[in-house]
């Protein structure tokens, strides 16, 4: 084997490599800048109309990577190799994939995968949607079609290529640290990095001077804006000074001086710059005429438009189809999707699929839908050949006006002949809707199967919906990755319809492991036969399946069980379409730190399965599942093991550096963590807590102990958010706080109240199960929705910065799950009460109206929206039994004998509710049996009915007084009585007697926002 | 022909090139620097005793080189290629000029020069020697020898070489302007950078906020120490703080708001920095124990001195001597001398030569010196072939203690016998110095020549001395630039002596067009037959005349004749070994600026000689003098002119921005220009001008109309020191101002004055004709003089920032060459009384020392030490009638009846000068005959001396009074008087009448400074 190449020789194979497809060789730009993209030869030039090649080196500098040197392959300064091509050639990935081969890594001997990765940064208000390649588990690159930068959507859009070199290198000489690098003629990365990267960790961790460096990101600030605000505005030296304060805010956050909230108002300061610059940009292009436009493309002067010329695509040629009854399967080849919208895909060509064949009046024996990241599949057993003709019936003008005295057709026949293909003689005269019209009897022949599918193909194509899709050439068309070829074969013949600016043929893909070649197939069972060649499971199911047993056996193997992870395997299915599981191990040493710890790790980070002992310990191994084959299976195996030991050693780093000091300790750091300016630091937060969880646990009935735990628990709660750990994988919140806290000697009920407060993290988590945990997680979400609600934080849209539809969410998950009825305007005002700010009652009421909202979605899913109106009228400050009401009497209503009810208590709402006295009800001054009787009855029910009755009993204690209540309504004649009685004594008794009535069901629900009613 | 190479192609070219030999390819920085320099990767690695190459790109920021994109080749940001060998790899310049040739620069086809520049950094504390490497005129590297960084001394010392990329490509590409170059792919250098350069230009000289970036210099200098605080000390980040406040510096200064003395503060701030990072860096390294050191290298821990092994030499074999008288010839092959020190050698080898042969008792016919700035040249004519033989005798004790009274040698003979290499037997007895010794008679035998040169040529090279010498290798030796080859031949043979790990030899080397081939030739005849083959001109003299007919010829090709240039001849005639002059043109706009901002550019920045017509108007044209011959000389010639066009475009752009205002407008720029902190600024200095203008010239008589004129014009003397002209080429201070003024609409007068008042530049330079030139003059240069001195800030040793040395011999030379008497204490007076600080008496005594001092030093030059002296002594304070007081004075005591007239003079003042009474005189109380005579003889000198008598009016008036002095004092018996009588009355009158004669020379000179007084 020859010598592998160095880093420099890598650097400069990979420029010599892009100039010679025509990218322009850039060079790092002259500012610390975070990525390849903060450069304005990406930022800038991937605006606008102009195309644009280019690659470059860029040492990115990200102060809070830094590990001080003591990590294999994470530092404040790596080297990215950026390439933006605008527009798409067409074949990126695979270009990309030679420059690999360029390199030396030959795609057979490794796993290369395309992991799903969308980019965004908010401080340059840009994002794309593509991936991380990953090499043997390792992200290498970052692979992104950017869709819109500094908050302008992009035509043409570019695709961005970032090579992390180190880790490629890494990989490439086979060392373990990057430190081991040999960057040229024998010189390694360690010889000229390591120092620096420690005193630059020192200097960023613990040294920067925050007050003066704040200071100077206003003054750049400053200096960013005086630049725009000339005229012409000048924008290089203005996003030279964005770029700063990029840099400078990394500083700042990296020494942790800034808070959640200050970091939300230092990106919008950074976004807003950022969006200044690339309008301002954009307005200078078009201002020089776009110089680097070429001549046939064109912008539109008053809109901006671009049109570019598309080469037109062949003539149709169309071979012959069969006449019997045939197998048909559609293939839309794609880039990798991600694994969410593969299943998405299938989904809804489940129900596409067979739905347009319907439409198209085609019979068929069976549609299968399948898919790989790389295909979606449409397979239709026995598709009829052509579509049955049949005919249709077409009512005209009544037969009197479209037909004279004579019976000759008048001109509105003819109008009406000849808008359906027919002449008026051909019109017949039908009976038909109790009349007699003219109607055109049309007969529509079959057309052929291939006519119609070359029709509807596109729109089924078309009809495929993401939650995030994205462009990527100047078809304009969107999908959730790029569709880069398209099959459609029915039996041996093509069905050449097009999408896209492609058209279907019978051309598949191979896998990515051999180089994803073009392979014409003859038919549909030759379509099958290649995909089986190369190893690919088109079918989900099928494929979940043989990873499962792969998995299990490997486990097995490993002398343990599989820690059962099912979301993990539907994820790794969608992954791969060549699946091989493999065992790798790492050193035992990793298994100190807590199990969550690794196996978040290796989940989020590496889609590993983790394997445990009988006991349900962590054992020191890890099962990944390539794409490809088996072949090289060591050396895929080995660089999986090279990454997950970076991966813990940077978890240990965290880790070791965190238990330097008590959990408690962290609390002083949190003063330095903004909540929210005004509401203050989360160490104000934690304060706040301490005293609501003692409240709130009172009100829940906590015992003396719990009520202590409920309060240490509270005050340590937010602590865990100052340590590395959760810095850095924030989902560790709470587990974190757990460990730490049981390391630091508190009580195990404190340890597990801390856990339980940020759960449920999502609909269907589980819910804190200690009394204490629940007391304050209830008051973690309280105090955030009132604090941020009263001071104008509400969400707007679909931006919910602070995650307040998911607290309120949270609070009504508590409450029904675990049956806590509480009147949350207590609550509310008790948090209202601490807040550093004065709460209105204006904002108590909207926050109370934001949990109701929640609660109103919730109960909609499943009940009748009148229901739940009329249950959240009377309870919306009681989730609980708002949910209870609302159950019950979604049963109720359904009953048989539920109108008569509704309506005698409706009658008595209606009388009453414009009256504004409450009248005293003489009993005695009755005269009327009707009155007697009903008096009589509403005592009774008065007795039985309880404090705070439910549905279910009020309908209980209210059904006896239904017949009373007619009687008492009806007709003079029938015995009934004038409620409105001239006397007005008469009068007001007879109200106070409904006033009473209606009084039954108040609180119950608020029955007139039933329908019916 | 090939397409030449984009900009990308040369980057990728020089990488590939550097990195096959050696060098680790490195990456620009990711902080703005002025130049490569200041990226880590040389300013610290050179530090240091390790080994280190590489080479990179750098994107080069110098905000005040932004010309709006106007400028063909003058930029903001420049691309520069940087490349650090350290150590000396022996033959840096051959590898560079191959890397020239692996981008496709032949030499054969260019004019490759290496033009002296030495480079200094202040803000880093950095210098080092070297060249500006020329191609066809223009300045396409700087190649520099380190020796010192950060305040400390380089060993090993580095090689810096460092490309322009974009003048490279320019001539490579053959376009007009760097916007033109194509930069990869077809894509123009202007297509990615013009908009910017515009920009960032507009925001360096018009925006930037002067206020907050000063903060921002100040915070980040804060950094830098804070990190540099930390125990180890943060080396790499406070040096990115370091680079950070030099750019900001620079910002800062591009927007005129930094004075000169203000600079000077910024500087030492930034030096101090830098040199403390820099110690810090050399801690580390030693710390780490130099990880980067070669095993065969050692530092003394405790000197921290290196030591390398160095090859051996091979063994020393001579051939075959000369038996007879022949040539021999030295040659020194060194790296291009600067023109200054191949004179400076050439003198001191005139000198050294003929001594060393002396003192090595060899004859010789003849010894001729000759040089270029490649070689040094001894030819010795006729040497012999050894030394005679020489019999020394030595002197040993006397005979009786060397020889016992038997005759026989003692001990003490024996021990001098053997002292001097002889047997006590050998020693003789002679007589001399008056007794009898015990001599040796030592025979010396001639030693052949080689032999004894061999041993004494080493301390020829090395005695050659240089102004600034350098180090380059471990060898220790230092010389002007590196001495690469020695060749020494006694006709055929080698005299193979040692020198700086050298040894010389039989080989020469060819001229720089040729690759400078090593040649080897057989005697010293085809030593100058060889320099003959390629055109190579040994002996200046004959290359001077060479070129001067050259250049005359060119002339009158263009139809006019040469603009006489003198220095310029002799500098082109150092610069070139192998002259061939060369006409070019340039475009007649550029005749439209002043012909001195032509004349300086042509001279000051390309050393070419002018050409005017018969009007003494400039003729749109140049020329060049190449190094080589003449094949090839259109390419030289367009590469010529195209630079050219880019400096006269340059001081185009300087000349247009600033005639859009009048030249007084500048005034209040001036008042941001420092002068000094305590003095003010250059517009307190213009007020103060005005108004000693008005008081000199009111004492140098001028009329009313001349003292307007000198207001004005000194009021405005300084303006043109804000204008970017002058702010770009100093030395058109004046000039600039003059042309300014008169097409501002002053009067011709004004504009005379204004350029006169810095005159004399120089010892030699033209005085100031105008009567308002010299007073401004005499003004600006007392009013420096008279207020630095008062704020402690005279020169000191070889320090002299402010030029005061200059400013005093400037007011001399005025002063003596209008034959101006003045005395200066009035003026120092006035001045001191204009000045923003208070001048002391002693200070104002120390200014008037200061001018008396530098004119002592001129006057000894010519005029005997007493002489000058006893003017001074008497006229200090008036430098004119100084200086013809001595010169008279000089005279007279030549004269061979001066003895008896200071003798006569001497006699009064030594008799008289211990009195402290004057003493009145009473003519009549005289008896003695001695006395009444001598009265006589003082009356009448008083009546005819007049007020400020000469020395030789003096003289005349004085020498009747030698003989009545002389027979005043004779003896009694002759008739003399004793003045110190017994009678008081006697002896005051007496002492009186001698005060009469001493008072005659008062304010004549000092005479008592006199020998033989």
């Amino acid at each position: 084997m020859s010598k592998p190449l160095s880093f420099q020789d890598v650097i400069m194979r990979l420029q010599a490599f892009w100039a010679e497809r025509g990218c322009i060789i850039w060079q790092p730009y002259y500012t610390q800048v975070g990525a390849g993209t903060g450069n304005p030869a990406t930022f800038l030039r991937v605006l606008g109309p102009e195309p644009w090649s280019v690659a470059y080196v860029e040492p990115s500098v990200r102060p809070d990577d830094g590990r001080y040197g003591d990590n294999p392959n994470r530092m404040q300064v790596h080297y990215q190799f950026q390439v933006i091509l605008k527009p798409d050639p067409g074949n990126p990935q695979e270009i990309y994939l030679d420059s690999l081969a360029a390199i030396g890594i030959d795609r057979r001997e490794h796993d290369i995968r395309f992991v799903e990765d969308n980019w965004e940064s908010p401080a340059l208000g840009a994002w794309g949607l593509g991936w991380e390649v990953w090499l043997d588990g390792q992200e290498i690159t970052q692979f992104t079609y950017f869709q819109q930068a500094g908050g302008q959507v992009l035509n043409p859009n570019s695709v961005e290529i970032t090579y992390g070199l180190e880790r490629i290198v890494l990989a490439l000489q086979g060392v373990d640290s990057v430190w081991e690098i040999e960057w040229g003629n024998d010189f390694k990365y360690g010889d000229a990095l390591l120092q620096s990267e420690i005193e630059h960790c020192r200097y960023y961790f613990e040294v920067a001077n925050v007050d003066a460096l704040r200071k100077v990101f206003d003054i750049y600030e400053g200096e960013s804006l005086s630049a725009l605000a000339q005229e012409p505005p000048l924008v290089l030296p203005s996003y030279d000074y964005v770029l700063k304060c990029s840099h400078l805010f990394n500083v700042l956050d990296t020494r942790g001086a800034i808070g959640v909230v200050e970091r939300a108002n230092y990106f919008k300061r950074m976004q807003s710059l950022a969006a200044k610059v690339a309008a301002a940009y954009a307005e200078q292009r078009k201002r020089l005429e776009y110089p680097l436009l070429p001549p046939d493309w064109h912008v539109d002067e008053e809109t901006g438009a671009l049109t570019v010329a598309q080469p037109e695509l062949p003539e149709v040629l169309t071979g012959k189809y069969p006449t019997q009854p045939a197998p048909f399967v559609l293939e839309i080849g794609v880039e990798e999707l991600p694994a969410a919208d593969l299943d998405a895909a299938i989904a809804e060509l489940d129900e596409l699929a067979p739905a347009l064949l319907g439409r198209a009046r085609l019979t068929y024996d069976s549609v299968v839908v399948a898919g790989t990241p790389r295909r979606l599949l449409v397979y239709v057993e026995g598709l009829a050949p052509q579509q049955p003709s049949e005919e249709v019936v077409v009512k005209g003008p009544p037969a009197r006006i479209a037909f004279d005295a004579k019976g000759k057709p008048t001109g509105a026949a003819e109008g009406f002949a000849r808008k359906n293909g027919l002449t008026a003689a051909q019109l017949e005269r039908r009976e038909m809707d109790g009349g007699e019209y003219a109607v055109a009897v049309v007969r529509n022949e079959g057309r052929p199967t291939p006519e119609v599918l070359m029709e509807l193909l596109p729109s089924l194509v078309a009809a495929i919906k993401f939650d995030k899709s994205m462009r990527w050439n100047f078809a304009g068309i969107s999908f959730s990755r790029p569709v880069r070829w398209l099959l459609a074969l029915y039996d041996k013949a093509v069905v050449p319809f097009d999408y896209g600016g492609m058209r279907a043929g019978r051309t598949t893909r191979g896998a990515r492991l051999e180089g994803s070649p073009q392979v014409e197939v003859k038919d549909t069972e030759g379509y099958f036969a290649a995909l089986d060649r190369f190893g690919i499971i088109a079918d989900k199911y099928a494929r979940r399946e043989t990873i499962a047993g792969q998995i299990a056996a490997l486990a097995k193997e490993a002398k343990g069980t599989l820690k059962q992870d099912d979301a993990l395997l539907e994820e790794v299915t969608n992954l791969v379409e060549q699946p091989t599981a493999l065992l790798g191990h790492f050193e035992e040493e990793f298994l100190a730190l807590p199990g969550p710890v690794l196996t978040t790790v290796m989940k989020k980070h590496q889609r590993y399965f983790a394997v445990e002992n009988k006991k349900g310990e962590l054992l020191p191994v890890f099962i990944a599942v390539r794409n490809g084959d088996d072949e090289h299976l060591d050396s895929v195996r080995s660089g999986n093991e090279h990454v997950i030991r970076a991966r813990f050693s940077d978890a240990r780093f965290f880790y070791n550096e965190d238990i330097q000091h008590k959990l408690a300790d962290y609390l002083s750091k949190l003063k330095t963590l903004t909540f929210q300016e005004q509401l203050g630091s989360y160490y104000d937060k934690s304060v706040r807590l301490e005293s609501l969880a003692g409240r709130i646990g009172g009100l829940l009935g906590l015992a003396d102990a719990e009520l202590d735990t409920a309060i240490r628990a509270a005050r340590l709660a937010k602590a865990d958010l100052a340590t590395h750990m959760v810095v850095e994988m924030t989902s560790l919140q709470g587990v974190m706080g757990r460990e730490y806290a049981l390391r630091s000697g508190e009580t195990a009920a404190v340890a597990q109240a801390i856990a339980e407060h940020y759960q449920p993290k999502s609909a269907g988590d589980a819910l804190p199960e200690s009394g204490p945990g629940i007391a304050i997680a209830l008051a973690d979400r309280l105090d955030s929705l009132v604090g941020l609600l009263a001071v104008g934080m509400a969400p707007t849209g679909s931006a919910d910065p602070f995650g307040l539809r998911r607290a309120a969410s949270g609070i009504m998950q508590i409450l029904l799950g675990h049956r806590i009825s509480l009147d949350l305007r207590q609550l509310i005002g008790w948090v209202a009460e601490t807040q550093e700010v004065e709460v209105s009652a204006e904002a108590q009421a909207a926050a109370l109206e934001f949990i109701a909202g929640r609660l109103r979605v919730t109960l909609k899913e499943t009940t009748r929206h009148d229901v739940v109106e009329a249950a959240l009228g009377a309870l919306a400050y009681d989730p609980y039994r708002a949910s209870v009401h609302a159950g019950q009497l979604a049963q109720q209503v359904e009953r048989a004998g539920w109108p008569p009810i509704l309506d005698a208590y409706a009658r008595c709402v209606r009388i009453t509710r414009s009256q504004e006295t409450e009248f005293k009800l003489k009993p005695d001054a009755f005269k009327e049996p009707v009155e007697t009787a009903l008096v009589e009855a509403v005592r009774k029910a008065e007795k039985s009915i309880g404090g705070e009755p439910d549905v279910d009993q009020f309908v209980s204690v209210f059904a006896p007084l239904a017949a009373p209540i007619a009687a008492f309504f009806a007709p003079a004649a029938e015995g009934g009585v004038m409620v409105m009685d001239k006397d007005k004594a008469v009068r007001a008794n007879r109200l106070a007697l409904l006033q009473r009535i209606v009084k039954l069901g108040e609180g119950v629900a608020d029955f007139s926002q039933l329908e019916g009613f």
